[in-house]
C-alpha cells in the first residue's frame, strides 16, 4: 500500500488554444464546453482514458477553463457542460488509473478535484456565469458528481442514458468528489432514497431519475438541441449582465530551479536543504495600484493584487503534488506594508466593478486553497516583512504565527478591509471569527487596530500571533519549532490540522473536506479496496474481489 | 494490519457494588467518583493498566455509573471525578492494549468511549448532575480528554501535575476521544494554542494551562481538597433539586444463545445462518401504562419504555463489539402499536416529572447509538410490527425502510409526540427533519397525520418509507435486497452511511463522530501509526519509529 506509479506534473497551467479534452464554444452569453477525452492522452501511458474518463490533466483544463471564462469572457452568463461522445457523457474518474496510483497521489487527485467542483458553484454564485450540466449521454460516478456541481442537471430522455454513482458496488470505494454531500446536502435527495441510488450500480434513466430529484429536466432527444438551447438562453436571460470585455490570463512567468523552487514575478517558493520544509514568500507590490476600473482594465493580470494570488495558487498546487515530502511550509513576505495596503484600498474601492470583484474572489479562493493544503503552516513575521490586510489573512491561515518582537522591528497590519468578510473561509466565517470562535470582543478588538501596525507584544496580547521572541531567542526558537514540526507523523499532522483548523458551522464544502474526504481516504488504505484482492484493484479483472466482512 | 488479539466481551454490564476501576462515594449532593485502576485488572491479560490508564472494562463502568446516578440517585447535583493515585489523575487509553488491537476492535473501542463521555455533557445538561473534573495529578491523552467531557476542569497546581494531550507526538495518531473538537469548538481554545498543546507531549503546568484555557480553576496543594470540595457545594447549590430518591436499575434479564443470539423480555437478537445478517426486533408492551408518577415510580426499572430501550442499547453494543461480520441489521417490531402509543402519550403527559423525563432522555439517546451503529440498516414493516410512535423514529433512522402494501396490512404511526423534538439526532434535528432537510411541508406532512394508522402505499407517498411492495414481490424483493446488501463492500457501506445519515447543521457530537473519527480510523490503518516500526506499535519500546514522509 502506498506503492503505485508516481507521476511528477510539470505544469498545472493550460488554454483553450491547446486542449486535449475539452472544446470551448463561444456564443455570446451561452458557452458551450464540450468534453471530448482522448483515450491515449492521459498523463500516464498504462492507462486508457476510455468512455470520457478522466485524469488529472482533464481536470487541469476544467479548472483552467472556469478561471479563465470569469476573466476572459465576462459576458457569459451560462456554461452548458457536454460531451462529444455518443450515449456518453463521462464516465468520471478513470478507474485503471486510480488503482494504479499512490495513495498519496489518489489522495491529493479528489482534493484537487474537488476544488475545480467547489470553483463551479463559486462561478455560478458569485460571478453569476451559472454552470448548467447538459447531460446527452450518461453520467457515471464522477461524471454525475461534475453534474452535482452545476447549478442545473439536464439528461437527455432516450431510454439508455442514465445518472449513477456505481463507486459503492462495483468499486468498493465512496463517490469522493462530493457526491455523497451533495446529493442529500445540496440537491437534497432523501437519505434512504440517496442509500437505494448510490448502492445500484447501473442508476436511474430519466424518468426515475427526474421522479427522485436526480435530475432537474429531460428532454427526448428528437428535441434534446433545441430544449437545452433554450433553457440555457432563459438561465442567460435571468442573469443580469456585467461588461462585454475580459482582461487576458496570461501564462504565469516562471522560472524552475534543479531542486524544484519555483521563482514567480511576485511568490518565491524555495525548499531547505533536506526537502522537508518549504518557503512560500509573497513580495509587496513596488508600485501604486490602479485607482480606477479604467486603470485596473489596463493593467490586467499584471496587477499585483491579481498576479500575486494567482501565483501563489500556482505554487501551492505545485507542493502538493510534486513535493509529497514536505512537511512544514514557512509563510514569508517581504516588502513594504504601506504598499499591500494600498492595493488593498484600491481594490475596495472598486467593489462592484466586475473585474475588481473578480480578483477578491480569487484572492479568497486561493487563501481557501492554502486552509486546505495537508502541510503544516508556520507563518514567520521577521524583518522586513509585510503581513497587512490581505497578507495578514496567511498569519490567521497559519497553524501558528511567530513574531519577532524587538523595537522598531517587523509589523502585522489588520484591516477591516481584508478581515471583516471580503476573504471567508469556507465555513463562511472570517479568519477572526475562526481563531476567536464566538468571542465578539476579540474579533472587534482586531479590526479596531484597523491597519495600525502591530508590534511583537501588541500582536501577541491581541491574540493574533502565537509566541513573539525577542531577537535572542528568535533563531533558537523558530529552529527548534522547525525540527520538531518535521519529526512529527506526517498522517497525525494532517488529521490534527484538518480537526484544529476549522472551528463552528459547517458547509457543504467543509464537509466533503473534512467528513467525507477522511472517510474516503481511509476506504483508500483498506485492504478491501487497494489490496490484492480489493475491489478497485481487481475492477476490469475477471477475478471478483474478497472482502474481508468485518464492519468497523 | 487488521490482526491483533480478539476479545470478546461476555457482558457491558456493571454494578458499583463490583466496580473494579472506580469508587463511588455518596455524599448529599456530591457524589465522589475515583479512578484506582488495578494493573492487573485489564479485560485481556497481555497489558497492564499502569497509569490509570483504561481499556474498556473501565470505561464500561464509567458508562454503568453516568447512566445509573441519573436514574437511582437523582438527588446527585455534582458528580467529581477523581483519581486514587498519586500524581496521575490518568493516563489515557491503554497504549499496549490499542497496539496489540484488531483495527475493528480499536475502531469500536473509540466509539464506545466517545458516546461514553458525550453520556457525561447529556448527563450535565439533561438530569443537571454536573461532571466535574478534578485532576489531582496528570491527565495525559485520554485522561485530559475524559477531562475535557466534563462541565469543569479544576487541577492541582503543584509544579508537577500537568494536562496534555501527547498522542500526536508520541504515537503518531489522534487524541481520538473527542480531543481535538472540545479543545476548539467546546472550550474554544484558540487554534494556533491548541496546535502548541497538542505537538507539546509534556502539555502544560497549572499556570500556563489556566491562562490557555486548557483547566478553569487550579488550587495549591495545601488547599485542594477543600477548595474542590467548596467548589462542588457551589455548583451543586447553583442546580435545583430534582428528586430526594431514585429508582434502581436491577441487571437486564436475558437468555443467550449458542450462536450469540439475545432474547430480552422486549428485545430479541437474532443472527442468520451465515452470520452476516441479525435481527433486531421489539415487542410492544402488552399492559397498560402507568399514567401517574407515583405508578410509574413503582413499575421502576421494568416499565416498557425504559426496559425495551435499555434492552436495546445492550443489543447494540454486543452487536458492535462481537458481532464484525454482520454488515446489515433488520430493524423489526412486533406486536399492539396502540399499546406503543399508549405508553408514549403516559410518558409524555409526565413529562417535567424526573423520571419520565429520563426515560425519555434515555430512549433519544438510544436512538442516538442506533442513528450511530456502523451497520446497514433496513426497517422491515410487515404484518404483526408495530412502527408507531417511538418505533416509528426507528423506521426513521433506518438507511431504508421496507413497507408491506396490502389491503389490513402492516401500518405505520407518527405522531408529534415522538416525532417532533422529544428524541432528536445528534445533528439536533428531529429525524424528519433530518429526513426531509429543508423542506418545513414535508416535516408537517407527516406530523399532520398524528397516530393515523397510514398503510404502505400512503407512507410511501409521505415519504416515511423507502419501498412498499405488494404481497407478490415482497419476499423476493426483500430477499434480493438482504443479499445485494450484504455483499458489497463493509468499509465503503461505512462510509457512505456515515455521510448520508446525517444531514444540515452539524454539533460537537457530530464532529467528533463523522470528522475526528474518520480521520483516526484513517490513521490507525497507515503503516506510520500501525506498520510494523509505527508509532503506535513501538511505543514503550527502545526503538524510534521509522515516518513515510509523504503528507497526503
Amino acid at each position: 500500500m502506498g506503492h503505485g506509479q508516481v507521476v511528477r506534473v510539470d505544469s498545472f497551467e493550460a488554454h483553450p488554444s491547446a486542449y486535449r479534452h475539452w472544446r470551448l464554444g463561444l456564443d455570446g452569453p451561452v458557452a458551450t464546453l464540450t468534453l471530448d477525452i482522448g483515450e491515449d492522452n492521459g498523463l500516464r501511458p498504462d492507462y486508457q482514458l476510455k468512455q470520457n474518463s478522466y485524469d488529472l490533466g482533464v481536470d487541469i483544463e476544467l479548472r483552467d477553463v472556469s478561471e479563465r471564462l470569469r476573466f476572459e469572457h465576462p459576458e457569459v452568463r451560462v456554461v452548458l457542460v457536454t460531451s462529444a461522445q455518443p450515449k456518453v457523457f463521462c464516465a468520471g474518474a478513470n478507474i485503471p488509473m486510480l488503482g494504479t496510483s499512490t495513495h498519496h497521489f489518489k489522495v491529493n487527485f479528489c482534493k484537487y478535484t474537488n476544488e475545480t467542483r467547489v470553483g463551479l458553484e463559486e462561478a455560478t454564485s458569485e460571478s453569476g456565469q451559472v454552470w448548467v450540466a447538459a447531460l446527452n449521454g450518461t453520467a457515471a460516478g464522477g461524471g454525475y458528481e461534475l453534474a452535482l456541481a452545476c447549478e442545473e442537471i439536464l439528461l437527455i430522455d432516450d431510454r439508455s442514458s442514465a445518472v449513477s454513482l456505481p463507486e459503492v458496488p462495483l468499486l468498493g470505494v465512496l463517490p469522493g468528489t462530493g457526491g455523497l454531500t451533495r446529493l442529500v446536502d445540496k440537491r437534497r435527495v432523501r437519505r434512504d432514497v440517496a442509500d437505494l441510488f448510490c448502492t445500484k450500480a447501473e442508476g436511474f434513466r430519466a424518468r426515475d431519475a427526474l421522479r427522485l430529484g436526480l435530475v432537474d429536466a429531460t428532454y427526448p432527444r428528437s428535441r434534446w438541441e433545441e430544449a437545452v438551447q433554450a433553457r440555457a438562453l432563459e438561465v442567460a436571460a435571468a442573469r443580469p449582465a456585467r461588461a462585454s470585455q475580459g482582461i487576458a490570463l496570461p501564462p504565469l512567468e516562471v522560472e524552475v530551479g534543479a531542486d524544484g523552487a519555483r521563482t514567480y514575478g511576485s511568490v518565491q517558493f524555495t525548499l531547505s536543504d533536506d526537502g522537508r520544509t518549504a518557503t512560500l514568500l509573497v513580495q509587496a507590490p513596488t508600485a501604486p495600484p490602479p485607482t480606477t476600473a479604467e486603470a485596473l482594465r489596463a493593467e490586467g493580470a499584471s496587477t499585483w493584487a491579481l498576479r500575486a494570488f494567482r501565483e501563489l495558487d500556482d505554487a501551492l498546487v505545485h507542493l502538493r503534488f510534486n513535493f509529497p515530502e514536505v512537511g512544514l511550509v514557512l509563510l514569508r513576505t517581504a516588502g513594504d506594508p504601506v504598499e499591500v495596503l494600498a492595493h488593498d484600498a484600491a481594490l475596495h474601492a472598486l467593489a462592484g466593478d466586475w473585474l475588481a470583484d473578480e480578483i477578491t474572489w480569487l484572492q479568497a479562493r486561493v487563501l481557501r486553497h492554502l486552509d486546505n493544503t495537508a502541510k503544516s503552516m508556520f507563518a514567520v513575521v521577521d524583518e522586513g516583512s509585510c503581513f497587512a490586510g490581505c497578507l495578514a489573512e496567511v498569519v490567521l491561515a497559519a497553524d501558528r504565527a511567530y513574531m519577532l518582537d524587538v523595537d522598531g522591528g517587523p509589523t502585522l497590519r489588520v484591516t477591516r478591509t481584508a478581515s471583516e468578510g471580503r476573504l471567508p473561509m469556507a465555513t463562511g466565517l472570517t479568519r477572526l471569527q475562526n481563531r476567536f470562535f464566538g468571542d465578539v470582543a476579540l474579533v472587534e478588538g482586531a479590526l479596531a487596530t484597523e491597519g495600525r501596525a502591530l508590534g511583537g507584544a501588541e500582536a501577541l496580547e491581541l491574540g493574533l500571533v502565537t509566541l513573539a521572541p525577542d531577537d535572542l531567542d528568535w533563531e533558537d526558537e523558530l529552529r527548534i519549532a522547525v525540527e520538531e514540526r518535521v519529526s512529527l507523523s506526517p498522517d497525525a499532522l494532517t488529521g490534527m490540522e484538518q480537526n484544529l483548523r476549522f472551528v463552528g458551522p459547517e458547509t457543504c464544502e467543509t464537509r466533503i473536506y473534512g467528513r467525507l474526504s477522511a472517510w474516503q481516504n481511509w476506504i483508500f488504505q483498506r485492504p478491501n479496496a487497494t489490496g490484492e484482492q480489493g475491489a478497485l484493484t481487481l475492477y476490469g479483472h475477471p477475478e471478483r474481489p474478497r472482502f474481508d466482512w468485518e464492519r468497523t
